[in-house]
């Protein structure tokens, strides 16, 4: 029998606020399971970006990662808001460590090509180094990931989708342990009805998932997320859950809060 | 019979300069030993403290560190500069990962008592978790490690000065490695002459320091570092070298630059 393994993800609009973050880490650190967490950047970054006259360039709401961003985003990301959960992590007695891609070479990347977009200095994720992500946990390490990955051909750090990272290490861990990728949402979970908060959808397996897309119930803008989702299940995943950062403890402990994923 | 460990300190002149950096992070990942680099901050913090209209505050060559400033420090010296020396040393084959005190909880201090001077979020180290870094040297990793501490109570990071995170990390391997603590210098070594940069004294135990020390030939602003780094050898290290970070190969390998100091 593998194992269990928390896989979380947690987004910019809980790293913003200091009093949502702090209460997600007691709720994170609670949690008796090995764990994982992959944090998003939030606007941070941007302000700072701004302070430092550094244009911040969207397209399509990505953010075009030129050498100034990068540095912004590698001190931001990398340094002050995974060196803040650490310490908030070690205070809460969890034995912390904060990660980028390329500490112990976890997560390699390719620099996006160019086609229509240049979207800069982006990464594309190549490969995870399970065994060291595995060392660290058998160790009863927790890491702390920011969105950064890196191409060691051109020995640079690469801006990453902290979704795309959390499920990449989700799937790459499936061989060591049986892992519960678990996305902090906004919501509760997803919706039947997306002007109504509280019509979460508990369980769904890909037929009922199938079914709600035909009968255009889930909203078109979790399709690709739940698509996603899928995907990483059928590559090994066992469980996704998805659950707002304050129902962190009822959705994984009790399965009794937001919507779970699994075949 | 202990393995051989070297414990290196490379401060902000080198860290400043792309190309010096470059070329010591190349003389770095060649040496065959098991190491450990610490790095010091440079000047970068600095700048990027005044573009955000933060202002510096130095007493007796001290940053005095508010929380504005412990700020930029996490981000410069944890996330911008750690992680830049981290994926150059992986396109380099070295298996690095960057690492603050708070990571796998590594280096604990307490914030500094207020007497005179209010240094601020200034870390004076406590512990050193020699497990946890010989984990990860005995595992083939090579921890680059940013000059900052923590306080678990404060749940806080803390601006630590590099050449004391050194000398302390150095101590604390001792009892599980014969430890080679390098000190890289913009001199080429302790000189017996201030005005004369080729007048290296090639080694030193503790008789002939005294001996120099009565001649009046050490100059005065070493004497706390060679006090320090003596001090280091009388708690097991087993040597203290003190090098131009150009001459790195020669006085580890060859021993035939820099000043050694030992018993």
């Amino acid at each position: 029998v593998k194992e269990s393994l928390l896989v979380i993800k947690v987004g910019g609009n809980v790293i913003d606020n200091p009093l949502a973050c702090q209460a997600f880490l007691e709720r994170f650190s609670k949690l008796p399971q090995a764990k994982i967490l992959i944090h998003g950047g939030g606007k941070i970054a941007t302000q700072i970006a701004e302070k430092l006259d550094i244009e911040t360039v969207m397209i399509d709401g990505r953010r075009i990662t030129n050498q100034a961003t990068l540095d912004v985003v590698t001190m931001v990301y990398g340094g002050l808001i995974n060196k803040k959960l650490v310490a908030t992590l070690q205070s809460l007695d969890v034995n912390a460590i904060g990660l980028t891609g390329a500490d112990a070479g976890i997560i390699r990347a390719t620099k996006r090509p160019v086609k229509s977009i240049d979207y800069g200095f982006v990464g594309d994720i190549t490969a995870i180094d399970d065994k060291n992500l595995t060392f660290f946990l058998t160790h009863g390490l927790t890491p702390i990931i920011a969105p950064l990955s890196f191409d060691a051909s051109l020995a640079s750090m690469l801006n990453t989708n902290a979704d795309t990272m959390a499920s990449a290490i989700a799937v790459a861990l499936a061989a060591h342990f049986e892992v519960n990728l678990v996305y902090c949402f906004e919501k509760k979970g997803v919706l039947s009805n997306p002007n109504n908060d509280e019509s979460v959808i508990a369980a769904l397996n890909p037929a009922q998932y199938d079914a709600y897309k035909t009968a255009g119930v889930v909203n078109k803008g979790m399709i690709p997320k739940l698509d996603n989702a899928f995907a990483a299940i059928c590559a090994g995943v066992s469980q996704v859950t998805i659950c707002h950062a304050q129902d962190l403890t009822e959705a994984i402990n009790e399965q009794s809060q937001g919507t779970r994923l699994c075949l």
